[in-house]
């Protein structure tokens, strides 16, 4: 077999593994490779190849006829240096594809199945043809609860886990899609206050315009290297980071990015998503809260009572304690949209302040009440009492500012940007909706989240009466561009409805 | 809106729209791309967007931060000069997504919808995950008839259409899997030599030894300018080229693309490609030959019969009349597998030498035969026998040579590859089984159809008594490494099955 120097191509292509290969090499036409086809490229020596898609290459600047180039994320994984002989070969299909078309014509996997579909996924050898593929058969066909189950236990399986040494480790985690809704940062202060163990990793938004990870970096740092976790924990029984650092359920990371540009709705990949993170992460008991609106990712109770199930089913076999609220999705919680303005409400709370949003607060020191009951020691019910206690006793809000200033605090508030549009009442009338998606929709346009200072503030909530020239809602935005926009989009539809008074 | 200078970047990424963005370009983290990320790109003008797939660079040999990268088929679609000033924004999914998560959701889609899709596909809009989704949602909740018929006219609406100016204009395909089974060359010129218009456009090989064209090209030019093929045509009634150069249903092409890694089994995807390809070229007339067998595409008699109802209410439905023979798939067709061991077998039979292959003989004289009762004025049940006059007379060899000349003839005919091993029968016994996926494997892993005179050959074919040590194959090979390939894989499986004499 003809070998090839080996390069590396500076090119990120994310989860998909990409080889370039010059269209004058000789084995490119003796080999009838073809752009796309799938390769494996090995050393010669006896570890596993690595596969990857086939682009081909006019440009000796990029690649000379007898290299092969590898970009950036499949040269890491291939752990060998750059002008070393590599091999190249078709590749055969993963063997774990045969489920996945057994998936496709309607039939069940067992948990076996699950797991080498993840071990090839995670080990890049899925195509992201065949992960649509997969996602699609889990999708049409729908998964049975054990197949639920076996996904879950897959995903945690074939990525890292951290211990915590304790035997209670509690989460939260909101089914999303509403604007604001920034509770984990009022729960955490107060359940670590009470000396629960709490070391919570969430996520950047991605689709949203603020998740918990840019909400708390505006103010502190969050992306902590493990060692940095443990100290905080371990002095403060909590902290709030990314979750980003550490290898947790990687073959849901890849699920999702094939999973979100079809913007599909599939229940057992939700399921399997949330639950594998926690178990990785450690988590023993989960509080997941699940808003229902017209407007939110879960549209009526009846479904959101199907969920509960799927998750209590699967929790419960997975070993971890499960608790789900059902709480109302209808609008936005709080008042700010956007990293920094809800960052100013969340401290408004903590703070006691007097203009801090009631919502935000109810609904924090409901799910803290639910979450402290995990305690054997706290009678049931007493839990909103506890945390309210926690709360206005200012214990939470000292916390708070213990683990900001241990994971490493920043200097400054951040003040909302500097370029304002109000977007006021066309008319009279009674808050009758509010459209959590355009709400969403503008707060993203405006610069949310990359713009940690953009974003929308809300002056009137569901059944506020307004007067025809008061205030609904203000857009903050950095940049021109971003703030015409934004307004462009808010005065075509604001997201409120409003009803003329009889 | 900051533009960006546009660069062609010498990858040739096949049917996927791949666009270059340097990390450190403004807009990179300023509008929140990411690997993968799909964008819209424009030149400020009215024209359509160009959408492609982002791929971040780190290296300023290819692209600059101040430039935006296209592939090379991702440029020729831009039409517009490097250098010039571009504009990139995040895409939103093409609107006809609606109706592929509505097929996924099980439910039926009508001909706007599948006509919007096609034509969304062939402007590149669609990205390998989002046809992957419409794949295995058309294959799982599988396609109604008349879908199969939307989608087989909206892929002949999305592409060019040949017109031959006359009334009837036949054409034959074959459902593949057999090896050899080079009918084609053996029925147009039969066909051509009674006056019917046959103008063939066949594919190359992609999975198999050989496809039709390869081995045409064994002995003339088979990559025609359409002037070329009108002229042939209109001298000699037929040629036999590759027709990869029109454009016909050329989302055809995607889709298979995207499908073949996925080794999925779809009927509608079948019947719908084999259509709108025989559609597009113009064809009016077409038999279609379904080979049943334990290693065929179609595995029994009620699955063939099945396919050919579903290919007879579309073609009768898309005004194409159709003609289904069942016909015998237990084993390879001809004696040869791979293009000039084919090629021989083919010349052998229009020669009427006594060593020519029965098997191809009787049944290209078969097909012919039907094809020709679609003259008006050849009496039912007469086809076969004028077609075997027009061959015994010489009449078929003459029209042969005319249309190699015409096309372009090779010099000298090809002898087989000189790498030679036989494989011998183990014991006495008579031949039960012959498997056409491991001839057709050996064969290309022997080099066919790259090589095109390596290849194998059958001497013994079902029910004939071998003796030990009789030889059952020979292999062919040009390259060493391919040779040791071949016989290993032989060595361990012949594709024969012997059963020893009671």
């Amino acid at each position: 077999m003809t070998s090839l120097k080996l390069r590396k191509v500076c090119i990120d292509t994310y989860h998909e593994n990409v080889a370039y290969l010059h269209r004058n090499c000789p084995l490119y036409r003796s080999e009838g490779f073809q752009a796309l086809s799938k390769i494996e490229i090995t050393d010669g020596a006896s570890r596993a190849p690595v596969i990857a898609v086939l682009n081909i290459v006019d440009d000796d600047a990029i690649i000379a006829p007898d290299e092969l180039g590898l970009s950036e994320q499949t040269f890491a994984q291939f752990k060998t240096d750059e002008g070393s002989a590599v091999f190249v070969n078709h590749a055969s299909p993963p063997s774990s594809l045969n489920a996945v078309r057994q998936k496709i014509a309607g039939n069940r996997l067992d948990a076996d199945d699950f797991l080498q579909i993840c071990e090839d996924i995670v080990n890049n050898r899925y195509s992201k043809i065949e992960i649509a593929a997969f996602l699609v058969g889990c999708a049409e066909s729908g998964m049975e609860r054990d197949e639920m189950l076996y996904l879950t236990q897959a995903m945690v399986k074939t990525g890292e886990t951290l211990d915590w040494g304790e035997p209670l480790v509690v989460d939260k985690h909101c089914i999303g899609g509403i604007p604001g809704n920034r509770t984990t940062m009022v729960i955490v202060p107060i359940v670590a206050a009470h000396g629960m163990l709490m070391p919570k990793t969430s996520s950047r938004a991605i689709t949203s315009p603020a998740g918990t990870a840019d909400t708390m970096e505006v103010l502190a740092q969050v992306n902590l290297p493990p060692d940095k976790m443990r100290n905080v924990v371990q002095q403060h029984r909590g902290f709030i980071a990314w979750g980003g650092t550490a290898n947790l359920a990687p073959v849901d990371d890849v699920l999702i990015s094939v999973e979100r540009p079809l913007a599909m709705d599939s229940k057992g990949q939700l399921v399997a998503s949330i639950l594998s993170k926690k178990l990785a992460a450690g988590s023993t008991h989960l509080l997941i809260d699940i808003p229902v609106g017209p407007s939110a990712k879960v549209h009526t109770q009846t479904e959101a009572l199907r969920l509960r199930k799927l998750f209590e089913y699967v929790g419960d076999r997975a070993g971890l304690e499960i608790e789900v609220m059902i709480s109302d999705g209808q609008q936005p919680i709080g008042n700010g949209v956007g990293p920094a303005l809800e960052a100013r409400d969340v401290l408004l709370v903590l703070q006691n302040d007097p203009q801090a949003p009631i919502d935000l607060r109810e609904k924090a020191l409901q799910m803290a009440g639910r979450i402290l009951e995990f305690d054997p020691d706290v009678r049931g019910g007493q839990g909103y009492y506890l945390a309210r206690d926690l709360l206005e006793s200012g214990r939470a809000w000292e916390k708070m500012q213990a683990i900001i200033n241990a994971q490493g605090a920043n200097d400054e508030p951040l003040p909302p940007a500097s370029l304002q549009h109000r977007v006021v009442a066309p008319h009279d009338g009674v808050v009758t909706a509010i459209d959590n998606l355009q709400i969403a929709h503008i707060a993203r346009l405006a610069g949310a989240p990359m713009d940690k200072a953009a974003g929308v503030d809300l002056h009137k909530k569901l059944h506020d009466h307004v007067e025809q020239g008061e205030p609904l809602l203000t857009i903050y935005a950095e940049f021109p561009a971003d703030f015409q926009f934004a307004k462009k989009a808010a005065n075509e539809n604001s997201g409120y409805s409003l009803e003329a008074p009889e």
